[in-house]
């Protein structure tokens, strides 16, 4: 059986990679495709709803998808050196793709507004983290000039090959299930992952690989949700830090999918955010970060509407792995009982 | 292309499963095999090294190989209730696979000692926790007693049906080499996972899928090294909480994989161990558990000591996924610099 070999080598022909390119992957790509049962009997038993869980990326986040386009990209145009605005994922992401050829990776962070927690991920890849006396805009502003003149690559979501990365999931999901859903629901935040995933669908359709084209769902949260309310959040808030995003990058072109697809961009609350996160984990076992739950709390949402067709396909991403939360993971679970060391005490608890 | 349907299915030829068992899967293995480049060249360049990155299983461990059978096996028995004793990653494993098929999931605990961080994985995926007032050994002890009688099952690495599981890991190294490594490295806590590993690659061998078998490395960390030793460690210490077990349920057959094969079992210290973790992540781009860079460190010490012959074909296992830690991961990370925003600030950092 030939090696999986990540997401470039899989999907070369639709992606923008010369052929004798270095690949730098990691092995992102590939993830599982969940047909829930438990779940969908507790929201819905008339409808299919598949879990695309991108938390079992290299380092856990559907970012790496992008990210070794990117840094291949970086790479074989002769750059050594990254550079991000970033608090999370992305800097994670950017930081072992950089670290894997031997590039230099740099986050730039507002200060001291950033648990340490949030960065250490990247850090222990060996990112250089630079906290400066501004906000998140400003951070991004700076790696926008600074990029400019080619001395250094930026990967932030505003490089394109971000976005090519990322539309394979579509692909993905196509190739397993042989068809396209009738719906596809994912949280929104900087809104470069609803863009790709439809451009990605798109494409197959174009090509005739598949035979229709989904609906596009886009969740914000409700104390994050400028698409929903029609203008930027000067200070945007919710317990889903990976989306808590004001002023998306990919905006417009959020909107195009929504409307191209004929779908819908919506808001769930934190509430609706962590009863979903609950239930992934209780009914399914899949552990993703409170982010990743909002496009099974919109589509619990959008079902209690009456939404959606009997018979529905719906496909919703977890974008990101619960480990990276592990603040939120520990909140609201019930504490231990405490018993005797004998064997009547334990049966006691077992049999209550 | 059909989708990958976790181990049980891929390599049922080779397991206890009955045809029309159902098959509890959270699409466990099928896990990247890197093949080490800066790593290989600051160790050795005349080895070559590749890295089983356990860590993107379902519950980011190896124990996930081993739970779908245990699980499985379980549940077409008519079992609805699981039961283990573990402070980390068996009731992780054990939670989330009992959640996705709607059984219960127990986890005993010693009293007093836990960190809940280490335990809110599996409480996450609605596992009961009952702390013991007793040691870990008598909480193994009681799960063994009370799941005699066949009420609930035992899914400690004392049931077979979890090595079973777990000797695909060598199937996959050997699908994806088309070859048997000349060495495996592999940590040593509990000493199951040594003793599945030699299982399969034996199966391999003997069925000549495989010409050749491995000598079989394992690390135990220096202050919980029974098996080196040569007696139990009553109170173990490292850093590497993976493995910091002082009495291995799978001790004899540990020694028999290293005499069988002509391997070793050895002792690295916590210092070795750090600095693997960190070539790792800071080289590779991968990031794992402190206790599963043993491997890696294990190999750094055989290496200086002129163990391997050139051109060596090694193998190490990375048991489990970094983001298990958060406390060692942010422990030793340089901090960030804080400068103003401006770009001249900037550039002086990325040019320093």
């Amino acid at each position: 059986m030939p090696r999986y070999e990540g997401i470039i080598n899989r999907y070369r022909a639709f992606l923008p990679i010369g052929k004798d390119d270095a690949v730098i992957t990691l092995y992102e790509g590939d993830t599982p495709l969940h047909e829930s049962m438990n779940l969908r009997n507790a929201i819905n038993p008339e409808l299919n709803i598949f879990l695309k869980f991108e938390g079992l990326n290299p380092t856990g986040s559907f970012k790496d998808r992008g990210m070794t386009m990117a840094v291949t990209q970086a790479y074989n145009t002769g750059s050594r050196k990254v550079i991000c605005a970033s608090t999370g994922n992305t800097s994670a992401s950017a930081a072992a793709y950089a670290a894997n050829c031997g590039m230099e990776a740099f986050v730039l962070i507002p200060d001291g507004k950033i648990a340490l927690g949030k960065l250490s991920q990247g850090m222990r890849y060996g990112a250089k983290v630079i906290q400066i006396r501004g906000n998140f805009d400003d951070a991004l502003e700076l790696v926008r000039t600074i990029s400019a003149d080619g001395s250094i690559s930026l990967v932030n979501s505003v490089n394109p090959y971000r976005i090519q990365g990322q539309k394979t999931a579509s692909f993905e999901i196509i190739d397993e299930l042989g068809f396209a859903p009738d719906f596809h629901a994912l949280p929104v935040g900087n809104a470069g992952n609803i863009t790709a995933y439809w451009m990605g669908y798109k494409e197959y359709y174009d090509k005739r690989i598949s035979k229709s084209l989904p609906k596009m769902l886009g969740f914000q949260a409700a104390g994050s949700a400028p698409i929903v309310m029609g203008h930027p959040i000067d200070n945007p808030e919710t317990i889903a830090t990976a989306i808590r995003i004001g002023k998306p990058a990919s905006w417009k072109q959020a909107e195009a999918a929504r409307d191209e697809s004929g779908g819908r961009i919506d808001a769930v609350t934190d509430e609706e955010i962590l009863e979903a996160y609950n239930m992934l984990a209780c009914l399914e076992g899949v552990f993703c970060e409170p982010a990743s739950a909002a496009s099974v709390a919109g589509v619990i949402k959008l079902n209690k509407a009456g939404y959606f067709p009997p018979g529905a396909k719906i496909v919703c991403t977890l974008t990101g792995n619960g480990l990276k939360d592990p603040d939120t993971a520990m909140q609201n679970v019930p504490a231990p009982v405490t018993i005797d060391a004998n064997e009547s005490s334990v049966r006691r608890v077992l049999e209550s």
